[in-house]
């Protein structure tokens, strides 16, 4: 006998889990194509030097990486940037700009299982190539800000920032040189305390006033007019950050103007997200309840996509939604329900010489768009009820003889064991309508 | 600068294809599930022996295998079958059975090129484990009937057979000893003529006669009633064939009860499926426009799932979707539309100052359920209708100056060059009904 068993790092998707993840990944579906993104897919493999050098050290070290059969050096993607990257130099002249894509997909690392990461995951990816456009900048957080919304999280903050805006400010400050030290610091800040923040800093060579200057700025806070205001004066002179600046002005404009609720996308001028890729607009989303939990969906404006591959600037901006961290937000705040089965009804079948009247039945609210799992073992009722309760059906529908002669159903909520009578002759149809309304919104999904 | 390419025998899904792809792949989530399937999802990296020794010869030549970073033996998957095999032995005690699932992912095989194949393809499968039901066989043949009606085929064939009937023919010639090299022979009818499988299978031993009879049992034809009863004769007195010819004759009475129409399910006594696996019924299905193309779903019944695994009998039935093939079918038959959009509407956007009025009819069509690609930059119209005609919109949206300021809106058809005009006032709902309207179903597709 083999042992059944998983490698380490990876893990199996029992149905509730899978359930909890496909609709997730549903919604991010639709609205990602409600703004007009398209699907693609890219393979799992790549060459290895398509691969290699693309992110840090630690995920070339991360990478999968075998000889194939026929002697090429092969990868497994670690992510999905850089395959797109691959994909947009190969076909961006037929498919023309600005493209709009889309790509949820699952990728590999070899990471270090002990923090309780996976190696094995999916990424949800969504990007505008080969615009300059502020519009597209606008889209990617309307789009966050919808998908967050259409999970149906009450409270949630997407905090935006822009580049030029901290490039703006250290270059007032005459630190431009030690931009990536001096972020690399003020990153840390939430973990570390301000004052621990300031003596990294220092250790940089950034004067104490100047430390006071970016501790101040990456804390401010406020309504955006407010948090606008306060940060004029620290890039006034800088055209980069001034720019920035008005990047930030016309976004908060442009997202209001586009029907979002106040306080659901703040400026917060301490977000950079990695040093070297981002050049423009910057974005974080966070559960408010949960803010140790990290930004769950993430991205930005970046100048050049595709600059190993092809000799064409393909700036663009997108985000990627943290499909795992949210599973893992929504089971810390017992928004996940845990039902094994995705049918609506589970159909008791204790009568086996009524096996046509089920099928008729089961047919009937299937055309109705129910789903139904009908039982396929006449046992005892009670055995059936048991397994409909554990898989977490809300109804289950119990006809025997004496209902099929009288033209008569029970419907059974399995969470509170009351019974219904439904009146439904031999039609189907009036069948398959009393118990959508016993389902209520639920049916269907 | 690296050469952008993908590796031999993987391709890119580009926006037309993935969204083929997508739409067949959402049909066969919402079939499964409205007959109880649940999804599941396991690793793509196996431990090396749960993969070897599985499949054919030819699959562990095909399996991509390499070592991991912890010095494990480690494959990537080549079927679903296998990985499920090894996910029940490890969790069906907690799942329960009967257990019923469905699996759509993605496979790897270095398979040789050269027949057209790919190396990286998807599967659909869907799985009745731990009973022996007759209720299980009957579902299978439903969802895959429903499966293929809800494509928008109009003419396909379910084909069905029981490997006991096989069985029972060749226990009445006294072939039993002989099976697996007469029903290979077998298999080859309808690629070879019926002659040149007659001397194969007397190369093997079999007599004139009993070849006539195979040959002749291989081609019945016509409703089931006939098949059926052209079939008794030959199988009278062997118990297994008479328990097989009982299972099929109430697997058609049960199909017919489900309201299938006559002639979608038919019996073909010629489908053996596999030598060794499946040991009840077993299912093929066919487009008749494309009889050449072969089956696109196909499955039966079996024994036991897991044996290398655990001790626990698993029997099962199940069948799976050729994606790829389903979609070479419909490609051959004009039936995929080649649109590079998931939007209904696509918005032109020629009037930088009305940016606001322009994010809030978006938002306004999305709310009601509309999808909106809203071009982000304001280029000339013509330019822009020539990229929303290119993608495949059926509509795009006109509204400049004088529409916003007169509160209509020109509605234009991209395949007719035909526009209607849109009265909506300030009123994006009746904006989006007119929309909605003026799309027909494929709305919100």
């Amino acid at each position: 006998m083999i042992e059944p068993r998983t490698l380490k790092g990876f893990r199996d998707h029992l149905p509730a889990q899978a359930l909890a993840r496909e609709k997730i990944l549903d919604i991010a579906r639709r609205v990602y194509r409600s703004y007009g993104f398209a699907p693609i897919d890219t393979p799992a493999l790549e060459y290895l030097e398509i691969l290699t050098g693309k992110g840090s050290e630690e995920t070339d070290k991360q990478l999968y990486r075998f000889t194939d059969h026929g002697g090429r050096e092969v990868g497994m993607r670690f992510d999905l940037t850089v395959p797109f990257a691959r994909f947009c130099a190969q076909h961006i002249a037929d498919l023309g700009t600005p493209f709009k894509r889309y790509h949820m997909a699952t990728v590999w690392r070899g990471e270090n299982t002990q923090r309780g990461r996976y190696r094995e995951f999916m990424q949800c990816d969504f990007d505008t190539i080969g615009t300059m456009s502020a519009v597209a900048d606008l889209e990617m957080v309307l789009v966050v800000h919808d998908l967050l919304a259409a999970i149906g999280l009450e409270r949630f903050t997407v905090r935006v920032n822009d580049r030029r805006v901290l490039s703006g400010v250290l270059e007032r400050l005459g630190l431009t040189d030690r931009a990536t030290d001096v972020l690399r610091s003020l990153d840390k800040l939430g973990k570390a305390s301000a004052d621990a923040v300031a003596a990294e800093m220092q250790q940089h060579g950034v004067d104490a006033q100047a430390c006071q200057t970016l501790l101040g700025m990456a804390q401010l806070k406020g309504d955006a007019a407010t948090v606008l205001a306060d940060l004029e004066p620290l890039v006034s002179g800088s055209a980069s950050g001034e720019a920035g600046l008005t990047a930030l002005r016309s976004l908060i404009d442009g997202v209001r103007k586009a029907g979002v609720a106040d306080g659901r996308v703040v400026i917060d001028p301490s977000i950079a997200r990695g040093l070297d890729y981002y050049t423009g607009i910057v974005l974080e989303s966070f559960l408010d309840e949960l803010p140790g939990l990290g930004s769950i969906c993430s991205g930005g404006r970046y100048d050049n996509l595709a600059g190993l591959y092809t000799k064409q600037p393909l700036p663009g901006v997108g985000a990627s939604l943290g499909l795992d961290r949210l599973l893992a937000g929504l089971e810390e705040l017992g928004r996940l329900d845990h039902v094994e089965t995705p049918a609506d009804v589970f159909l008791a079948y204790f009568d086996e010489k009524h096996l046509a009247d089920y099928l008729k039945v089961a047919a009937g609210l299937r055309q109705a768009g129910i789903a139904v799992e009908f039982f396929p073992e006449p046992k005892k009722l009670g055995q059936q009820l048991k397994v409909a309760a554990k898989k977490g059906f809300p109804v289950a529908l119990i006809i025997g003889s004496d209902e099929f002669a009288a033209g008569t159903a029970q419907l059974k909520h399995l969470a509170t064991q009351q019974s219904t009578t439904i009146e439904w002759g031999d039609d189907t149809a009036a069948l398959a309508a009393a118990v959508r309304q016993a389902l209520g919104p639920s049916a269907g999904r």
